[in-house]
């Protein structure tokens, strides 16, 4: 059966719910306003302060989209950080300061233990007034899993009841609504809300779960919802769509304190239309935003994230090895991540399960809040132990993982040279290895929950604690075999050789790239985290490993797996279609179908086309010259109302003149789409879906010999690359 | 007259100099080549491994490309900075070490005096065995200009006789290349010798230029001559320009040690094509190359460039004030550039002056060491200038920028406050205000000889200037006046408040946006040149203050402007299409011209087709069903030599039985293009530009109610928009 897409009256320009939007018409549109408004320009000052203003107004939007989002992302560092610690205890000197602040305002507290201060109290202390002995523990054990039940519950509840759309990381829908679909309410105020506070909940319940990828979400909200208050904006489909892509570049800009990489995760991951004057004010968008989110100064350190690093040592061109052996990991992790993933997410959707999606995140958080307390790495935020992880023990350092023999005999002040490993080091490693079977075990089951989820966070937690390992491994090697053949030419006794802190980054980015394929940006994000160009080549080694890696046994990133399992209807613009049909294989109708409904030129009635519109279910008809022929005219609108049923209607610029006493007739010229685009039935449809792709048709004619033979839709060719990919192509939602 | 573009028999795949190549025809060419390797390496191991290389080939071709360009970088690094000391005199201690360098290995030289030792010996010294006096000066002086005129002269000879093809900066010309065109030579070997040699001439002769531009080219001849390695890209014109985006990148990436500015360079201002996967590989030879150069470290500073800088000191908001001035300047700057350059550059063209480039070269050289030697800031390299205008005063500094009153009086260790200017400073004011002069002027005129020549060094240089005397005035001004209400908030006595250095680079950035409109990028280059973030905001803020004000006075920027002087065939992708024409006023042939010339579909013979081809100068013709109806069906392919005179070609699949005694059938069907693009008439051309540019097609046939009217082609297009603009159209070069 053919199907035409939903198209609106013109002028009214409205579209429907998952319906795609049709790029060349919505720029045209465009392209027409700005024309007017510049020939009136030159009427009065009125109207050119007006033009002014228009074209300025671009620049305004991304002014407050910046401001809005790092205000945002301030907001909910602040309080993901207060409520994180909530879990533990309270601060006694205001109950509005988190574990840090307290002490820092603290007089108690000594360099030595900058943790702990009688301001801060933990439940045990505030409930039983003790914090030592085996019961004091266990309620502290029994507090934290409490709050971290509470908190999740509050937050599927509220996604549940409020706005169901809030729920996940939100990428998949983005990348979907940038390539021109309509998913009404999913940037809208109340998602926007919802998943403002329900993610400062389930970031502080403890969940394996990260907030960089729904700050996504969030800002592209900020966007499309400060769009209405631009006309340019607000009836322009297509602009609105620039906007976003400058959002969702501002949303990556504070997640990671990385402008130059949001923009950039823009242009690579998320983005469809991206023409270069978006690229510059998504830049301008992206620093407004980290510059807010750096007045708020949400970590007290002057930085826009946790985990910001500054390395001294350089690297050896022989520790490429252990990089590419991360590289694989990470590569490794995101392929078996994906698959175990999405084969859990599919079992929820078509299983029992899917129906009580409290419970499941009840019990999610119960076992990762019981299974997480009592390993202090697994018992602090994600963030946290990223920070800890990428951190180079210094002098001071006074963490378990700095602790080395003779961490104080240093040889010149500042550099630490390679050590052996002390006690606390050791059980360290217990731990995080401890820390990684958890985190890799329960982020499977974490991802896709009905509550706001981003995948960030614990990627690079798994790859960073990897690297740790790896790290602290290859310097306790070099420190006790410096004699061996690979390390004797560069690595003398008593030198610094080896920074853990840089293999745990190494094995974040390898990670990260593993689940989301992303190159040049998640290379340029961790650049901007370090700060140092030495460091890009084993981060570009660890990637491109990862990534080749990874595609070799799933050519799927993780956000495209979750298009394919919600059937979002997207043309990827990446993958080449390899196939070699034609455009006849495709167009509707085919060979033995009744043939294509038409409307001819000038010999219709109301009364006909009428019938026509109610016997289908269409909204659009080609317009034929005549139904013998059947040659291509033009491609008609949806019906407006006639004048009498007996009317005659005519597509063609002149109608004849009207003998008397007959009705009225009816021209509809102006509804017709005048410039189709047409292609032959023999064109490969690797042509016709590049053409789909570059130029964002919603429809395209088929002709053959100058005759119309049918049409090919959107649709049919997402269908027809489903069927291609032996996938069931009736899983596309598609109105 | 409608004329075809040259099409060649299909297999053959070459194109004619100055021709368009077809995208659409290369990239399905490319998939069907994949394809092909993709289904025999199912085969056997040998096609296995076959196809596995040739998925690797582009990843060794951009190893090939950054090694290679990055070697050639500091090739002309070292080169040019020994002989533009070979200028001032020669190294005794070896001949081969330029000034610094000689001094470096001399145990005779203070740090006071680090410039002067025994063993680098002025011409005067040489010569007259005295660095003393009137006659020594004007010896030096007369050796000066006699190095600057032999380098000029050698230059511009060599480009002469050996590779006119390798002067300018070549960026006008790379844009025209990736945009699809063919100029034969222009990226072949020996322009890159000649290019190579040239350009160390050119900067060592001390003109007002740069090498940055052309290391563009150099790089981009670097890649399309290593693409001669590799079946995958020789063959294929759009595959091998995808590697020539990268070698842009590439070429960026050591001229300012920014690989990820590199990338986006290409990206914004040279690629038309830019896939993801190019980005991604573009990155990889951009950070080869860059360490490539920095393991030759050509400058001894372990940085990729001279004018690498750390500043330490934050700026005040108030400070965007000034900032926002220095960008209206180098707005200013930008826009007069351009005319006056283009204005001078057209008179070259059109009067007797362009035929004697040698006499032009010699006179401008001679002019500009004349004028240079006396003053010490255009004696040295521009790039050594801008590296000293951009340096912020450290306690060591001997310069006489840096020459403050009670400079060794400071009250922190390291950390310098504003200071009362001395007498080295106000006379270096004096000295900068006229090289500021001399560089502005001279510039216009330098820009566009036949030597190799870029404009991003006198540019920077221009702005640096600029901006250090403003922040020179700045910070007297808040040392003087700290009790102003400006100042009083933020600046107390004895504080650093004011960094000139900083001014110098805003004023840098706001030149070089100024000319070449350059946004994102320039950015990112400058930020990857400082290093830390918080400077991007006055970098960004200069760019686009300078961007508007130089786009209000002349929408193009220089490589545009030269494009459209030289008449390239360049179809703008940043520029809307604002008219509001039709295709039927475009198309060929007009409404009063002869009817199209057509084959039809089967019943010509090769007589007929043959006296067709003989009387047109078209290479294609569209093939029809019939005569009488003109209905489109195909659009046939160059000739092919016929059985008989007298035989019927088909155009057909399925001739008709031949009846005996006839001559045999000639079966065309396979030279015709089955898929060609069509519009119809009443399609407005502003959607026909947007279909020649995304899917860049060479021809487009138009069609009214399925019949076929005429046919645009690209060079239509491109004419047709250049008489919308009030342009010549046939100044276009094309075949």
């Amino acid at each position: 059966m053919m199907d035409f897409l939903e198209e609106p009256i013109p002028g009214v320009g409205t579209y429907d719910d998952f319906n795609t939007i049709d790029w060349v018409r919505e720029k045209s549109r465009d392209r027409d306003r700005h024309r007017e408004i510049t020939n009136k320009s030159k009427e009065s000052t009125w109207a050119l302060i007006h033009s002014v203003s228009d074209a300025f107004s671009g620049w305004l939007l991304m002014l407050l989209i910046g401001l809005l989002s790092g205000s945002l992302a301030g907001l909910i560092d602040i309080s993901a950080h207060w409520m994180t610690d909530l879990k533990e205890g309270i601060c006694t000197s205001g109950i509005w300061f988190n574990h840090e602040h307290c002490c820092w305002n603290s007089k108690h507290v000594t360099f030595e233990n900058r943790d702990k201060c009688p301001e801060w109290n933990s439940w045990s202390q505030l409930i039983i007034s003790t914090n030592e002995g085996a019961f004091a523990y266990i309620v502290n054990y029994f507090m934290y899993v409490l709050w971290a039940l509470l908190f999740a519950f509050l937050a599927v509840s509220l996604v549940k009841v409020f706005a169901p759309y809030a729920c996940g990381s939100g990428i998949p829908e983005i990348k979907t609504i940038l390539s021109g679909f309509i998913i009404r309410g999913y940037l809208g105020k109340w998602t926007l809300m919802i998943k403002t506070i329900t993610l400062v909940l389930a970031v502080s319940s403890g969940l394996s779960l990260g907030k960089e990828g729904p700050l996504v979400h969030v800002a592209c909200c900020c966007g499309n919802i400060l769009c209405h208050c631009f006309n340019k904006y607000r009836k322009n489909e297509a602009k609105r769509r620039e906007v976003l892509s400058a959002a969702a570049a501002a949303g990556v800009s504070v997640a990671f304190g990385a402008p130059i990489g949001g923009v950039l995760f823009s242009l690579e991951e998320v983005s469809y239309y991206f023409p270069l004057k978006t690229l510059w004010r998504s830049f301008f968008a992206a620093l407004v935003a980290a510059f807010t989110l750096r007045s708020i100064n949400p970590f007290g350190n002057s930085r826009l994230v946790l985990f910001y690093v500054e390395f001294h040592t350089p690297w050896h061109l022989f520790e490429l090895v252990p990089f590419i052996l991360l590289g694989i990991f990470g590569g490794l992790w995101g392929a078996l991540f994906i698959r175990t993933n999405i084969a859990w997410c599919r079992k929820r959707k078509t299983t029992q399960l899917g129906k009580y999606p409290v419970v499941e995140v009840l019990v999610v958080t119960a076992i990762t809040a019981i299974l997480a307390f009592p390993n202090e790495y697994t018992r602090v935020s994600t963030s946290e132990l990223i920070s800890e992880l990428f951190n180079d023990c210094g002098l001071l350092d006074s963490s378990k993982l700095c602790d080395y023999e003779n961490r104080f005999n240093t040889s010149k002040a500042g550099e630490l040279p390679d050590r052996p490993a002390g006690v606390g080091v050791y059980s360290a490693m217990w731990q995080l290895a401890l820390t990684l079977i958890l985190k890799i075990v329960i982020t499977i089951f974490t991802f896709g929950m009905k509550i706001p989820s981003g995948l960030f966070i614990p990627s690079m937690a798994v790859g960073a604690i990897a690297g740790r390992l790896l790290g602290v491994g290859m310097e306790q090697l070099a420190y006790y075999h410096h004699d061996w053949a690979i390390f004797n030419s560069w690595c003398s006794q008593g030198a610094d050789c080896i920074t853990p802190g840089l293999y745990a980054m190494v094995g974040a980015a390898a990670c990260l790239g593993g689940v989301t394929r992303m190159t040049v940006s998640l290379v340029v994000i961790m650049f901007e985290l370090t700060g140092g160009l030495e460091y890009i080549v084993p981060l570009m080694a660890a990637a491109m490993t990862s990534k080749w890696v990874a595609d070799a046994l799933g050519r799927e990133g993780i956000y495209d797996a979750h298009i394919r399992l919600n059937g979002y209807p997207f043309l990827e613009a990446k993958e080449e279609f390899a196939h070699k049909t034609l455009a006849m294989d495709v167009m509707k109708p085919r060979r033995n179908d009744p043939l294509l409904t038409v409307l001819t030129q000038d010999s219709m009635t109301v009364e006909d086309v009428e019938t026509i519109i109610s016997e289908t279910t269409y909204s659009g008809f080609p317009v034929v010259v005549s139904r013998e022929s059947q040659r291509l005219v033009e491609n008609a609108r949806k019906k407006q109302d006639g004048v009498v049923s007996t009317s005659i209607i005519y597509f063609t610029e002149h109608s004849p003149p009207v003998p008397p006493y007959t009705p009225p007739t009816l021209k509809l010229r102006n509804i017709l789409d005048l410039s189709p685009f047409t292609v032959t039935d023999l064109t490969p449809m690797e042509i016709v879906v590049d053409i789909f792709r570059k130029l964002g048709l919603r429809q395209c004619l088929v002709t053959h010999n100058g005759r119309l033979l049918g049409i090919i839709t959107k649709k049919d060719v997402l269908k027809h690359i489903a069927q291609m990919a032996n996938q069931d192509p009736d899983s596309i939602l598609f109105n």
